[in-house]
């Protein structure tokens, strides 16, 4: 593809803003609320809306049933370049429950333009980021490469679910069962942010997550601490004992062969990270905190994303109501999870932790685990050519360097794809902090809808070279 | 008094028997269940019954009202020598409920002599022992001196109250508004237990208690661990680091100045405790553990009665209900207490205590704490000379030295006549492990009765030396 055509096709992005705008309220006024049955029926008509609009640009579309909301799978093999690689794009039709309702300024299926006490304007709707409108970013791309070239740049499939905001309960059994049509070379996925309203991202790795409980039993009753306060074993002072040594004084976790498996971060990428402004003061502040916790020697944006970690989720275990009660209990239970990068294998992950908490338990104190989460963690490869081939073209439409992060938590369906179908992701989206998804008067910058169509037509240019 | 003197009363108390038993029985009819309501006459008619027969002895008796069950306080200037001691005797008329009936083999209020499978006689009834029975064993010997000699042999001032199960809410009140007839040069008290049925044991210290609440806040919400994991401190895992200093390996509690006024004891006390046979399978058997869990070079008997420790009774944080959730909580809280021996000052302990947590607080965390209970320990001097006349009379009776020993819980009252009237209490009883109190078909040795009896006349005489 020539820079002329790619001018061609951003200044009909620009041109069409108006319609395109059009195109999203309409998309943004379908009552899609998948976790409410109710709405069962409009989440159907937002499915058929998408299929609709991507057969419209020629994609082979179809509203596929699930046991829930059907999913939209959309087949375009308009291809550029023989070699040019086959994408799969994911996102999701579904919107988050509207409560409480009376907090949205104006109704929350009634899409509007509005102006931001800085200046910025942005639509404002449930769904008008997450990820209604960022979904659209990627569909108007490709309807101004068949307006201007008549043909998309690289052979797209689209799969669009309709339960992201519900738990995605039939999307594995859907990915599995038709791992054939889906199976592309990587995949793309428009439902992340930028670092700040000036520097696009792509978001290369989400940490994985072994999730343990820890049942520990001394007496077989709870006995009194006055008889026997002295000579019977306590399980909340062995429970104590084990979860203050799986962190050293300096944050490291302890757990023998914890951190195999762990990478560190190219110079480069660190070097970006470091220059970033994701500090104490603007990350914990808001919640009342100053002080990273983490490893002492690693940055804060690495302590939150590329670091794995140990965190004790819950305690419980005694008397724990008002007053007093002088008991030493039988039982005491703990729920303990680490968040895990790179390599970190989460069953060796989890027969380490058993090992460290029976290495440490005394005589009258038994163990039984239960297991809630075992998944890996995902990690794009710095060097994966599609990886900088998106990084050149959103630094290309934002002036500014894309940066790289890792996401602290975790993305079930990038997970699968690598999973079942051996794909990586590349997560590109132009959410804000401010965008206050999931909550009242969620809202979209302009600037992100319309120079995150820019973006993936960059994007989509590039790949095909 | 001669031992002639003695011996006739012994005698007496041999010969009257049966007569004693059935004034035990008569008492053990009256259904004085404290606890409910409903057997507010039943408790009166108990408070009267035993102001009647003290009467009956020449005592000046009265059933005295209180917010609650009436309290009888009965007076004897019956003396022996000018230079005896004056004592205040305490027990209690009110008795447990019976609950589960149908656990009971005979009516809990219709008493009767049973025999045991190893041959031993009983009484059987509720208040057998606790403390009817225990209580009838000084009356008994109070009415064998009076028989025998016509007069008691030493000033006796005794106090029945009738809410001992059920918290005794209005005694602390009794005591202080009545100080000046209840203060005498010390009290005695039966409501405690032989170390078996052919060891009596004066109990000669109680350990006090100071509890404790610790509240911990990090930030000021609940955080996802995903998003803030590696970077937000976690009142929980601070918790752990704090609770589990709190023990050194030997199981020696760490907080400085905790061992300030714990006295070592005396070599032929700790000698005795020595050659008892509490082990740790006999102790800590029964509630399914093995091992003695308190300061190892310590005798568990010193674990659990003279030596003082910390305990946490209670943890509770973040999510602790089924299956996960990836929280970092905002707070945690647990309970901790401390049971204490000799002089250990209380309020020291707490701010010993609270200066501990906070020198391991790290930056955003912040504690509260409130307090539930501080209470000294008591502790009878073991050179007390009414100590050593009753050791003296009971070896007399038994035959067999008579052992002290700490008790681990508290008795309140004791408390209280230490601080409200400046009283050491010597406390004797013939209760038995398998006495089932507070149980179905609760039980008094007959034998336990009988030389209980015995053992107080001896007691009386010798305290009149």
């Amino acid at each position: 593809m020539s820079s002329q055509q790619l001018d061609a096709v951003l200044a009909h992005i620009d041109a069409d803003l108006d319609n395109s705008l059009k195109r999203l309220f309409d998309f943004l006024r379908i009552q899609s609320i998948s976790t409410d049955p109710a709405y069962a029926s409009n989440c159907r008509q937002a499915a058929e809306f998408v299929a609709e609009d991507l057969a419209g640009l020629g994609f082979e579309a179809s509203v596929r049933p699930t046991p829930g909301h059907p999913i939209v799978v959309a087949k375009a093999q308009d291809a550029g370049a023989g070699s040019a690689p086959r994408v799969l794009f994911y996102g999701h039709y579904d919107v988050q429950p509207v409560d409480p309702l009376e907090l949205w300024e104006t109704p929350p299926f009634e899409p509007r333009l509005a102006t931001l006490p800085d200046g910025r304007k942005c639509v404002v709707a449930r769904g008008a980021c997450d990820d209604k409108g960022q979904v659209m970013t990627f569909v108007e791309a490709c309807r101004a490469f068949k307006a201007v070239t008549g043909k998309l740049p690289i052979p797209i499939t689209m799969m669009i679910e309709g339960e992201e905001e519900c738990g995605s309960a039939h999307l594995f059994d859907f990915v599995k069962a038709n791992a054939g049509e889906l199976t592309r070379d990587f995949a793309l996925v428009c439902d992340t942010s930028m670092w700040d309203p000036q520097t696009p991202m792509v978001t290369t790795s989400l940490r994985g997550l072994v999730y343990e409980e820890v049942r520990l039993t001394c007496a077989d009753r709870d006995l009194h601490s006055g008889l026997f306060g002295g000579a019977a074993q306590n399980p909340l002072r062995v429970l104590s004992k084990v979860l203050a040594a799986m962190h050293d004084d300096n944050g490291r976790v302890t757990i023998p062969g914890f951190y195999d498996g762990v990478r560190e971060l190219p110079p480069d990428i660190k070097a970006d990270l470091g220059g970033l402004d994701l500090t104490a003061e603007n990350f914990l502040g808001p919640v009342g905190l100053k002080v990273p916790a983490g490893e002492k020697d690693r940055l804060l944006v690495e302590q939150v994303s590329t670091r794995p970690t140990a965190e004790i989720n819950g305690i419980v275990g005694g008397y724990t109501g008002a007053g007093a009660k002088t008991v030493i209990p039988g039982k005491a239970m703990a729920k303990v999870s680490f968040r895990l990068v790179d390599d970190q294998d989460p069953e060796k992950i989890r027969s380490a932790f058993h090992a460290f908490v029976r290495a440490r338990l005394p005589e009258d104190c038994e163990v039984e685990f239960a297991n809630y989460g075992s998944a890996p963690a995902f990690a794009l490869s710095f060097d994966n050519p599609a990886l900088t081939k998106t990084r050149a073209a959103l630094a290309a439409e934002w002036g500014r360097k894309a940066i790289t992060v890792g996401e602290g938590g975790s993305i079930p369906i990038v997970g699968d794809f690598k999973r079942l179908l051996g794909m990586d992701t590349i997560m590109v989206g132009f959410a804000l902090d401010d965008d206050r998804v999931h909550s009242p008067n969620e809202k979209f910058d302009l600037t992100s809808f319309h120079k995150g169509t820019r973006s993936w037509a960059r994007i989509l240019a590039a790949l095909a070279q």
